[in-house]
């Protein structure tokens, strides 16, 4: 019971450079990744035997990602080959007043063609504690949404922990359509990542006056659900951002301080606040620990190019106990 | 009386790159700008119908100018072209407490030799419903000053609303050889856009305590100027700076919102204000939404690298209405 | 009857950099091409008024390529907006013993779904003297396979001219699936390029020893056609071809120079040819003349980065009539 | 008796860019390489499991070479930590008539201080089938001397084949402080790459005629030696050479076809061939398919940035069996 | 009297670019520095004579160092050749909440073990008026100890003055051996740059409230001290910093503006304190002026990519005496 | 007599990059050059005493070009700072069929203006061997050409060797135009650098069936005259050429090795050649060690980017007298 799993999508990631608009771009950056994806690598750096589940087209673009998950340390050995496309998306970063800006490109990929029947769920989940998956995953295709509850059923069935992150996002799905199959997935889960939004909109709850008052309502509803984690972002400017953490562990809603910063790459800030927790709740770390690890580690995520986070445990440590310095010699 | 017909010089512009002083680069960013060509590309890319003349030297750096202009939507068929080079800038791209630094090498270019006889006066104005100059022009040659007189007077003949910036340089001419010469464009603009330091030092108004009390006198003196538009603009560093424009419409002065913003290219800043509020303008908005939408173009430019404003109307009335996101996916 | 029309796809180009394999990449340099845009583009820059059509996903991407072919000065009105993405390809760009390799992600492409009614037909045809094709298109969908034929039949009834490029490509279908589609476009075409192989393979003439008895009996079973065109490639390194071009007319088979030359950019190479022949056969230069610039317009093409011949006809001629010079100055 | 391991010092290459000289540069390209490593990362290319064992420092250059051999799968596992520096080399890429230039930065490594004991050697040689080493091992200490022996005794008395690069470095010893510390590896030997310089300067043979005398003369004296393997290079320039390969076995020298190319990047051309060989003999295949493979997929290395050869094995096999194409598509 | 020199280690700096973190790095920009050298480099750049001594291993990399060394018109003609290699340091330039990180590999350079005797002792200090050395000499090896003494030693002897910076750096040497060797310096130091923390933890004085008691107490023990400087930094965040300059001189302390910035690079900040503090000191300028112009030379510096402060008095005085503009033209 | 002092225009040069059309830049290298700088800056590579004269405008462009002359060692005291703008050209690099093209866009250069006033000429011409001039200066402007005039006088009467390239440039004058103004020179020279063309269109000679025969005529009519130098280049592309340097002495015509080369950057290959005869004859070396030395050196330039020759005498010897090798290590 020593690793943590994680499925979902990876894809091609595309950004604009040195703050040009996407018609002034005739370069791209490439970097890979996705909500999962991201989680797995930011644990591996960690220190955590991780492993990463997708399905990737047989071709050169789906070597880089190999490439690039072994060399974070990530297990790749039971990534299914197949399907016709790699999900590929376009980042035009912003700055101050202008916004980020994201292109998809990601329908017909391979992965939203992974039927539960190819993967090698014995292998990818023995030995498994944490099991990893996400929202996004069942707003890509019918073959998703069927995908991800039959895994959920397994690893229940296998006593693995379930972590699922809300996710959701307007450009794949409807609140309408994301409800109910995000709904019907809260009764297998142990650890899961929702705001107040996700609270509202998706579970439907009634209109309570704060998180602590919604967390309360799913825990009631839902006993299985050890741990409620989220973050709340205030937006200064497009490169400036406050954040503070939330768990809520037994009753009890604990937050990490605020940290103000400047940011290099918002991308992957949310999974690696889950990547974060996971760690410190595969240590069986308190739930003040846990959450001052997430939020310290999401904010360093902001300052690294890409989508994960590629930090050591050491580094995110250095930050909650000695706050920032600027250079060390 | 459907377009929107720029006139003035555009000159390459050749910045450093990555913080990198003048005597540390080698390499640099090339860009194409000039006031009134900013303004066209700008009109162009809000959906507007634009036209930009100018002269241009016949040779390949030229035809990048056209392909520029162009690929905007900005229409070039009444570019003069001959003469004997090419306007040209240096940029030594500043932050923090390092100003930016323009070299100009714009002596003897093709432009400052250009002569009213040269132009297809009547295909220039035809349908035209606004024309656009700037004070810079007349600060460049002799040839240049009197081509800025007789435009004028052409298109007041031919009914054409005339806008005219200011835009005051110290490094072309002196205050005394402006005085005289931008003072006595006065009686022809509809459109003016001038500030306090305009009013004081070139049109030698009395001294009054505010804004307000100079555009009274102006429009009091010059009851033609239909909009009395600036910006006041506050210096927090060389990379954050505040931003409020200011309309002044039948004795009325009207302020946006004061904008606190991060800068990736401070040149083209005030151009992409007069592009805004003459969209609002030609489409005969209220005086509150037309230095809204100013002011908020203007912002949004200093996030654009290059001279002008790469931007569609939906995403200043997407700031306007919505303020900041970091993201949207 | 004045301009020249080129009907097909355009894809984003996404080309690995200084020699890079694809697992080595994490730039890309972005470019826009396909066989039929890259005919269009060679013309305008020959002076020649063009026409691009296409379909296009309605987002930042396709604003790029409209902005590239309105700098070449295409004309772009009657590109239809819709679909779901635009198709993409990577590059690795091949040197010495390494060739180049493509990687197509071009299905499910807005272009392929793209049907003759989207079309202003009427508005494209118009005051059109040759309407330019591609077999690259009926290999997309049957969608395309459908408009190909139509357009076919309407541009023979409204008189305009039929070029067509044979372009056989064997990762979009197989010769057995090409051969009757192909052949059964022969009896439109006045202008066509094929070679000894698109008359074996796809025609699926008899043994004949040479090209000229192929385009012997090619003319014979269809004398609408007036021109056959096809070059023969001689490959000494990924970087280091030779090229000769052949014109077939009224019997009568002629070669142009054989060059042999070193290679930047070798996509686009056969479509600088076509480019090239539709310019002498637009003004009605002689079959030698003919297959001299196109000739030299191939070659010069491979000597240019990106899908197109960026190139003015006098550079052409300037090759064929002085040989090649380092530097002038 | 599955995989094979290299054993050696890997480094930090620091390459010039665009042509620049070393007094011309402010960026450098970072790779990492070292002949034993290459040889390992192109094994693992191939697809066979590969080892690579060194020392590194403790430091976040080390993290950069363990990501970069796990990326390609090559096994870390008994990479041993410690030491003061990262071996660092410098190299001013030449063309034409310009040399490449080295400057090695390689003294004080931790590799150069690596002591036998500190290795996992039971686990480094278990299920090894072949030991690879070079000559440049015992250039760089007496602590790497020393290593050397003892390594080969270890090994010789498990069972493993030992392939030994002579690669003689003059940069790092004299021709008379090496001949006996390589000639008195011979009779451990079972693949040995040595070409006619060796032979004749290192092993001190007496004159010969031709490579076939030299081997005869060697595998006479030292019987153990069942793989005899060497190339010659022409230079027709700096970035023009030619290659042939040959192999010496059971008394037949056999050669492979002869290549003339163009280079990207010379380095490493050697360990590219000694992995295409190793690649052969591994899998038992004939002298002459042994000799063909090594030679083509060291002409191909020379087309790859960086240090190894990034190639599959199905790539040199089609250069092999179809010669040279420029674009597939 | 006429010249200043300095005479320390300058190192090759190697850093990330584009925000990347180490292993995410696959170039490096090239720089050189080093706290003498960026001394002699500002030094010059304001126009005074300035020299630098240091020893360079005889290969291109110190070529480089040359030629940056007399572009900045900074005298080289007394740096010894020879030894081993350069001392190179990897920087890491963080942001944000990521701090910047050092990789030293410098040891054994050629510096490290340069001796008194190689040094034309005559030349260097004959016509020179301040000599400026650093606490990081004697840290790196026991010639650099023994060497700084000498030195000390005879430029009193022959009437130059004596700058020191204590510059402890705890990557080199504990407090515990940096306290008798830095002190023993004291009775020899004029101008002396030392702060609170080098008073407590170096010259191991008694516990006082602030700055002031300690320059006090310092001055009273070695009442050679002339001139006593620090400056206090307060840190943000990475980018963004606020820094006071403090001076000492006869009893009075007195204390520059405080500037807050933004930071482009951070290192060689307390280097262009001590140049600026230099500069005002040659020139015999008022202690209000010294410290003024040091502290705005340093907050400059960290707008200035690489080690040294490029700029002439001329913009410090600017932004003295007329704060911040954005651009001027 | 120890020095050579060149004098004329030195100018930024703004390359294109990656093969790059001047319609597809965004970006230019930046590099500094013109004929006689070029030959100052390769004399103090091969570690002569060399000074450059020429005028430059009072801006930091000119910074930069001080900078770059002082890292290479050439004396720069007696450069004029005044005018209007320092001289500029564009150049787009060719390769294979498409030839480098030039802009120039130095008229009104401050060089142009340069009187024989302004300089310091006895400062200039003492402790100097030879002076080296071009065929460019006196194309410039009519002060550029009694500038040249007064120069050789001066010159004389002190004793000093004068050089000159003719270096005739159609771009800045017509044959017509040099011919009197160039022959006018020939009764001062000493050194001239002047081949077929310049004998046959300039000196307006006779018909005569080789080199040789000019020579010897050249010689008859200006026995002052003492070495007659020039180049055969073949072209074979753009990048490959070949040259063959001839040198006539005492009535002998010497030629040099032909060598065929691949190109880097072509501009300044010329130079180079002089400068490499000049080292010779400085050095009183024989006529086939000068011609020997001046060739390969000029075959070197076409290796390294800019306009001047960086490399050591060292380096041309090593070529002159091993060949080419691949890489030493």
């Amino acid at each position: 019971m020593s690793k943590i799993v994680t499925l979902g999508e990876i894809m091609l990631r595309l950004s604009t450079e040195n703050n040009n608009r996407f018609i002034q771009s005739n370069t791209f950056r490439a970097d890979y990744g996705g909500g999962e994806a991201n989680v797995a690598v930011s644990l591996a750096n960690f220190g955590i035997e991780s492993e990463y589940v997708t399905k990737l087209p047989n071709n050169p673009l789906s070597d880089s990602i190999f490439r690039y998950l072994k060399a974070n340390g990530v297990e790749t050995k039971n990534i299914v080959l197949g399907g016709e496309r790699l999900g590929t998306y376009y980042l035009e970063v912003g700055t101050s007043v202008r916004a980020s800006s994201v292109i998809y490109d990601r329908k017909y990929s391979s992965f939203s063609t992974l039927n539960y029947n190819e993967l090698q769920i014995e292998s990818i989940l023995k030995d498994c504690k944490i099991l990893h998956l996400s929202g996004i995953t069942p707003a890509l295709s019918e073959n998703c949404k069927e995908l991800t509850i039959k895994i959920m059923e397994k690893a229940k069935e296998m006593g693995v922990l379930i972590s699922f992150d809300f996710n959701y996002r307007g450009k794949l799905w409807t609140l309408d359509e994301a409800s109910p199959v995000l709904t019907s997935y809260l009764p297998y889960i142990d650890i899961c990542f929702a705001g107040i939004l996700d609270a509202k909109n998706i579970m439907k709850l009634g209109d309570h006056s704060d998180l602590n008052e919604y967390y309360k309502e799913i825990t009631k509803k839902y006993p299985n659900i050890k741990y409620l984690l989220s973050t709340k972002r205030e937006t200064h400017s497009v490169n400036e951002n406050s954040l503070t953490g939330f768990i809520f562990k037994e009753g009890e809603l604990i937050a990490s301080p605020r940290y103000t910063f400047q940011i290099v790459d918002r991308v992957g800030g949310g999974d690696a606040f889950a990547a974060g927790a996971l760690f410190g709740i595969y240590n069986n770390h308190s739930p003040k620990d846990i959450v001052d690890f997430a939020t310290a580690a999401s904010v360093y995520k902001h300052t690294v190019r890409g989508d994960a986070n590629l930090v050591s445990k050491d580094e995110i440590y250095n930050i909650i106990n000695n706050g920032i310095s600027t250079v060390s010699r």
